[in-house]
């Protein structure tokens, strides 16, 4: 019998060493299945968020989103993305402490609560407190239809993720993406965006799973620099804008599974105290998007490889940063544009994440004290 | 000409060993200046704001606060204190993302600036954005009564904290938090907060200077405790509700001068990932109060007992928690309300990484790569 579930792991993981690793490389289709028959070439198609959404979403003014762990991290990408292409101030706050206090709900707020298992305790309570706090309607995306977030939400956007195994999240974290991103879209759509940028915007979501792909064949340039972090007890994680969340969830992957501690901060923030923390044996990870903060990015740069700092950099392609980053590593990323930048840079932070952890041998799949769905406060 | 000037230092610091531990012992005279003639038994002041302040306050639909380092910490503070108390909806933004991103900005919102010096780079260039955005009005809470930051706010809480010296703000920020709970009851007093309860708090926050008198109390057993920490490399620090921007903020002071990296989690999110990182390595301090959350936050500092963490509680005197935290210690404090709690139980955690930075022989005042005020983006 034992001998028979060893086989049928093996056989369920295929080429794959974990099913971290499985589920990272899944993740461009598990994108298109959660795009799919939701979006075209026109746009967000009617009702993907259930019967008369799109009613409740027209009369729309603002929303709160409730999550926790990198399912919080999705929704802070989200923040970005609806206050930039919706004009709608978006909150963010982490379940457990959203259910404890006195929330201000202004009116025709959308509440939303993500979670990919929809049993995660403090999310699911947040989401029956929301209930009684007089919202404009409740939307839950999550992976699991038969939960009780979805059952008892208004709303649903299901994620298409499939079963993810690892309890470090992967796939689940880029399909709510995917799905926070067709919200984005909708409710873009309904406040009056430009038409030729929204062509745009769907545009770059559906080239998504490609751009994600593209990504993936990074990992042999990745799995060499790994090795750089094995020895490592720290390390930190900076990005701005839209990629703040993304070196948030990058951290916390490194965490979960390698257990080296490592904290992400706003690069503008760096001065302001954790630059004390940076010496030679701090290593620095760095999201670099193009645009109009890559300027800012580099002097913060700068500020580490002064203080001795070992300096990686995943750049996008257009960033125009040529410079070697001294001592550490530049890794050029096709983010496929600025709307999917934050989905596709993830991967190679997962990627890091995931041979770091290899390398120091720890339970990939099973990191110690973590559980799969945290289902108890 | 040496010689005169360590002595005139020496003058100035008086028995005081540094400068911070000085400016950390000035706190309750610091608190005591920013109330005078601002507040009485009945109620704030008419236009400690600013001529006109109260018109414009009164008027106040909203909040946006935007600061950075410590000063965004008292942001987050006001935050809960200005929700629950004052039922505006108040958002919380670091300087360096706010200005670069598309905020959007309900109507009637109130832009607040927080700084020390009135001259942070990003604040003041948040400021100037503000300007533009079409806010109902503009704040400044600043020490510096001719910074540009105060010139060119429409009104202005001076803190009065007098010239800090150490690079690590503790005085500022004490005082910032008094200048915000003086916002939060004058908008509380605008928005039909209940009369005994608005008297109740006004009590509580004239105590204020006396209660952080009685935590300074705990220097020597803080003192002592400090040795715990000189041979670590981490530490967590954990809070809930309106104590996770106090734990952020003990977390900052520990990682700025005594060079441990510190991390602050709001507690219930524990699971949701850092807990991979807890054992015998990794202390864990935690603020706990009085109320609701208490058997919460027992409940998840039995699971960093479970892993071997070794635990520093800092508990109210009212909270009941009775229980030695086993390897680590219980320190009680009074926290005189949970009004000021917040303020309060700031004391012991810069005590804390006052006597660990000493114990470790960093240059306290002028930690590395540290500047006393960020001027530059």
């Amino acid at each position: 019998v034992h001998e028979s579930e060893l086989s049928a792991d093996a056989v369920e993981r295929g080429q794959y060493r974990h099913y971290m690793q499985k589920e990272i490389f899944e993740q461009p289709r598990a994108v298109a299945d959660t795009l799919e028959a939701r979006i075209h070439a026109h746009g967000v198609l009617p009702n993907v968020f259930g019967v008369g959404g799109d009613e409740v979403l027209a009369t729309v003014r603002g929303l709160h989103i409730v999550a926790c762990g990198t399912s919080y991290h999705a929704g802070l990408v989200a923040k970005y993305w609806i206050e930039s292409h919706a004009r709608l101030p978006v909150s963010v706050e982490v379940a457990s402490e959203y259910r404890y206090r006195d929330v201000v709900v202004p009116p025709d707020t959308l509440f939303v609560a993500i979670s990919q298992s929809g049993e995660t305790a403090d999310t699911l309570a947040a989401l029956r407190e929301a209930r009684r706090r007089g919202y404009r309607g409740t939307l839950a995306v999550c992976n699991v239809p038969e939960s009780s977030l979805v059952r008892e939400a208004d709303l649903k956007l299901m994620t298409r993720a499939g079963p993810e195994i690892g309890v470090a999240s992967t796939k689940a974290f880029t399909t709510q993406l995917t799905a926070l991103a067709l919200l984005t879209l909708r409710l873009a759509g309904l406040n009056g965006i430009d038409a030729d940028r929204y062509a745009a915007l769907c545009a770059e979501l559906m080239h998504l799973p490609r751009a994600i792909d593209d990504a993936l064949a990074l990992e042999p340039a990745i799995a060499e620099l790994a090795a750089r972090f094995v020895p490592r007890q720290h390390a930190l994680f900076l990005g701005r804008g839209v990629h703040y969340p993304v070196a948030l969830e990058g951290a916390l992957k490194l965490k979960e599974i390698s257990y080296i501690h490592a904290e992400a901060y706003p690069a503008g923030e760096l001065k302001h105290g954790p630059l004390a923390l940076v010496d030679e044996s701090m290593p620095v990870v760095a999201v670099a998007p193009s645009g109009p903060l890559l300027e800012k990015l580099k002097s913060n740069l700068q500020e580490v490889r002064a203080r001795g700092g070992e300096l990686f950099v995943f750049a996008d392609t257009r960033a125009g940063m040529d410079e070697t980053p001294g001592t550490g590593a530049l890794i050029r990323v096709d983010a496929g544009g600025d709307f999917i930048a934050p989905a596709v840079f993830t991967i190679p932070l997962q990627l890091l994440a995931y041979h770091v952890a290899v390398l120091r041998g720890t339970d990939v799949d099973q990191p110690r004290n973590l559980a799969k769905s945290v289902t108890v406060e």
